[in-house]
């Protein structure tokens, strides 16, 4: 039997020990769980940059990985906690939509409520449910308690759209920023497969103050301080600058909307 | 047999290979082990703050954790290093009061000096006993090495008493800032069960250039710029601004001094 | 058997879900690894840093160990992939000079280029090796794969000079900044072991617009803002400020050239 694998995504930052008192709570009911940090980097409370990081790594990960989510900005209220199998790993978090993307991209996700309290810490703060739901449960589901103990199947679980496009009348769409990258990159939820006549047909993107009209194929393309286009590495539309941090010079980030025009 | 679990507290921040190098010895004696990062962003040499993150974090971890701090601004001088066993937890560091709010907190801790040189790297360096100190000797614990066999125990260790405000007169006590959250919440060592009746018997908070009188419930109570007063998770008395960085607004860290008093 | 050992040096920073990713990849292969962060922030695309990184540590890490070592400019171009023996140790990574210093370090490195496609990932992407190539032949390494069966050996691998100082006239040798660490402090090239003379032939360093003649014991030696010189722990010269940020008032970081005369 191979080590189990949890992996954890948050926006609790590392400067404080949250992260690692949720690694304590799993090491204590799985010991020989291997952990690993997707990001602790997601700006509070943005469930679509969580959601994107998320849905762009899990399909490197073995069968029977259990995924952790924990950017809660409704922790204390009456918003349910989810434990999600697709495609034979799980995903414990928030029913507050950051697995959107995931369900979608599946046949079939089986989604449950976490209402057996008996997995959870025997005192659950209203705070940091992370430490004291989420840990504990994916320790336990790591551990092989199976997956129909933890609560009954939901299909009422929100689900959300924000990582497509919204087309607001013929020519027009209005997107969003899912993740600004290491490099100041803007990685919008433009994905190729569907704009990808872009170049052909002639193209605006506003964003900020600035309207775009360049799209080139790779970043050394780019010239001077000027923001152009280019679809990255995640197959999405990405606002750059050579060289330059074009989240910096937009004064955008996650979360900011921009609209396209096709010609 | 659980894989021994080791976790790590420093001041050594991530962008160096400071911390990697102290795994690599770990790994090198104890190849099972789980090393788990508590934080590595304590402010250089603030001893106040490693105390805080580890007290608010060791009693998430199962029985014989190794618990590693080094936060250790005499290093090269005479100061002891140490190794505590508090409640079935065991922790390693240098003889500065660094760990004196978990000695405090237990029945009986037993403070042994680490005087048996054979568990140390074989060269020690006036600079890094991190690596060459601490990591071996958790690493060998870690292992099965017996308690006593690392040096006799003492009890003149360094007792800090930073985390507990001092009165200094009949209504005004002198207080400290512990910690800075990633949101710039300050957190002062004013406990929640020593000053619960602040809201009913009116206060002043002096702090930088401010002086606070209000303590709200959660932090969306907050409005505007104000800074306010809220008693946080970790059950002390925090400085904070609604959606805003108390930290950078009243230009106050960790270490810096405030005063409370009570009408 | 211990647990294999896998230690990830990238330029990725952690704020995206690189790292994670690569992870993913090797635990899918090799489940019982245990892997070490060596750091993540290299500046981007500066193999200098890297190289130092890398060769500050490697010798810390037990026998077996793989280092995975991803800082990779020229990713999608022909330059070539390789795994290197040195010492009983293992390094795979871009054949960019990235491991120059370790090489030069050891008697006889075994250097084969990556040519066994069944070890890499089944796609391939022309942006990010370090998920597709190097994480999988590390974990199939750390497996038990036999070295020889990843590809022959070579030896016009890009052995770089940069981790040496030039001479370029009789007096005067010119260097480099190899890293800036957590406090700002400027780690150059210049060796202890050939320079240790400089404090008693009297000699002169030009950085950025600065000329400094000051070499101390320790940083508590410096004083005001005055930029001055130190043997530090990594047995090199560095730049400091005492309690300052030497890289930050310089106007310099990794790469920046520096001069030396000695009288």
């Amino acid at each position: 039997m191979p080590p189990p694998l949890i992996t954890l995504t948050t926006d609790f930052g590392i400067q404080d020990h949250f992260v690692g008192v949720m690694k304590g709570v799993i090491y204590g009911i799985c010991p020989e769980a291997q952990i690993v940090d997707l990001s602790h980097s997601v700006e509070p409370f943005h469930i679509v940059q969580a959601a994107f990081l998320v849905s762009q790594s899990w399909r490197y990960f073995p069968p029977g990985t259990v995924h952790v989510v924990v950017v809660d900005p409704g922790v204390g209220s009456s918003r349910r906690a989810l434990l999600a199998g697709c495609d034979n790993q799980f995903f414990v978090g928030p029913d507050n939509g950051v697995l959107s993307t995931i369900y979608r991209s599946v046949r079939e996700p089986i989604v449950r409520t976490l209402t057996n309290t008996s997995y959870f810490l025997q005192t659950v703060s209203a705070t940091f449910h992370g430490r004291d739901v989420f840990a504990p449960v994916a320790a336990h589901l790591a551990k092989g308690a199976a997956p129909d103990s933890f609560g009954d199947t939901i299909d009422d679980y929100v689900l959300g759209y924000w990582d497509q496009p919204q087309r607001i009348s013929r020519r027009v769409w209005s997107g969003t920023v899912l993740h600004v990258d290491r490099f100041g990159n803007l990685i919008t939820n433009f994905p190729v497969e569907e704009f990808a006549s872009l170049q052909l047909r002639g193209f605006e993107l506003s964003i900020g103050t600035r309207r775009l009209e360049r799209l080139v194929n790779n970043y050394a393309e780019g010239s001077g301080d000027e923001p152009f286009l280019v679809f990255g590495s995640s197959n999405l539309l990405e606002i750059a600058v050579n060289q330059g941090n074009a989240g910096k010079l937009l004064g955008c980030g996650v979360g900011s909307p921009c609209e396209l025009q096709i010609y």
